[in-house]
């Protein structure tokens, strides 16, 4: 098995239920619990139902295809950030990580956009299927022991989206522009909602940078480093929020 | 060729020169160049000389095997971060990133250390060789635009290196644990030289904790979220500094 992330939180879906507080578990999970948490009768996991509380499960059946857990909820899922994330549609394999990096920090809005940069085979990747940015986004989940899904949405054209969508959508937030050439520093904790736009490798051109800008956008950078776009997300969330 | 980062400057050593002012590139480098950057004669890119200066290089010789430019250096490198990073070594898959995430990032010190739930299969890997650490290093720094070496040291007892060595290590620095559990929320844009500790997945265990706090170390939480070493990593560089 690789294990690309560690499952800090069971996530559970209204198909899991056998019983009232009762949950069977098959697959990624056992396994996951099994040769990971090393799981055992009597155990106390941390769980989560999708899009509501957290709380524990304890193993109470092992057989061999399945784990039962006797569950109970206690807590609520951490804050979400407030933030809504917009990025420039990443190479197949980057944009895995930055899906699960974007659910383990508590976006839960992300668009992921085209730009002159972004090459287009990139559209055509089978990781841009709703299972896939379903699955990456449950690992991101139970990586940051959260249970509220991220909304991600497509935008295969610029034009209409920084246009027509930008707008509303940054109306009453701080609307920044990661942009390596900028003449403002990123500002720090910022209070109330923020719309970040992060380019792709090589960076938004300057006629994306001018049309982000009338759309309420203020360019911003972090010094003259370019970083992979699952860092920069990182970097700019902890900095901003 | 599998492309696990872009090359925004193209790091170069004593070894590549042939005459004053001109360096002659073969293997990853020449291939990077001709298949991301689609170099071709006439084309300036972004060069910077290991632990120098930064400037431009023209291409003006491509052929089967080496492209030649004619550097001209003219910038200093991006100031470093001041933050000495110790990390528990991570799953060997996950250290490359890690490493060259703090190449990227502009972290001028790195130790691995041992931790209680560091698994001890991790120091066999061969991914801990000077040569892929060195590597990694260097695709962080070609991602960044920086051409200053991190300094990376392996320290497999925890003990000694935490009551022999830290003490000396954090003097005059604000010295952070980061630890899902502690009361104190991590400070932003500390002033000063920031030395920081990150766990293993699973965190660092209360004893240890306890032996950090003893070598002048605070527990500070970002929230309950649990993240990827190279997520937290990135999120705490961008909030502390």
């Amino acid at each position: 098995m690789i294990i690309e992330a560690v499952m800090n939180l069971i996530l559970l879906f209204p198909g899991d239920s056998t019983d009232e507080g009762v949950v069977r578990l098959t697959g990624r999970r056992r396994d996951h619990m099994l040769a990971v948490h090393r799981a055992a009768v009597g155990d106390e996991l941390t769980v989560g139902i999708a899009g509501g509380r957290i709380g524990k499960g304890r193993v109470r059946k092992l057989d061999d295809d399945a784990i039962e857990l006797a569950i109970a909820l206690d807590a609520d899922p951490p804050p979400p950030l407030d933030l809504t994330l917009i990025v420039a549609l990443p190479r197949p394999k980057v944009m895995n990580r930055v899906v699960a990096a974007v659910a383990s920090l508590g976006i839960k809005r992300l668009f992921l956009i085209n730009s002159w940069r972004v090459d287009k085979s990139y559209w055509k990747s089978p990781r841009l299927s709703p299972d896939n940015l379903r699955l990456q986004s449950i690992l991101g989940l139970e990586q940051g022991r959260d249970t509220v899904m991220p909304a991600i949405e497509l935008r295969r054209l610029f034009r209409p989206f920084v246009e027509e969508e930008l707008p509303e959508l940054t109306r009453e937030t701080a609307a920044l522009v990661a942009h390596p050439y900028a003449a403002e520093e990123c500002p720090r904790d910022v209070r109330g909602p923020v719309t970040l736009a992060i380019g792709p490798e090589g960076g938004f051109i300057e006629q994306e940078i001018a049309s982000l800008t009338r759309a309420g956008f203020r360019p911003v950078h972090l010094g003259s480093r370019i970083f992979r776009v699952e860092t920069a997300v990182a970097a700019l969330a902890g900095r901003l929020k």
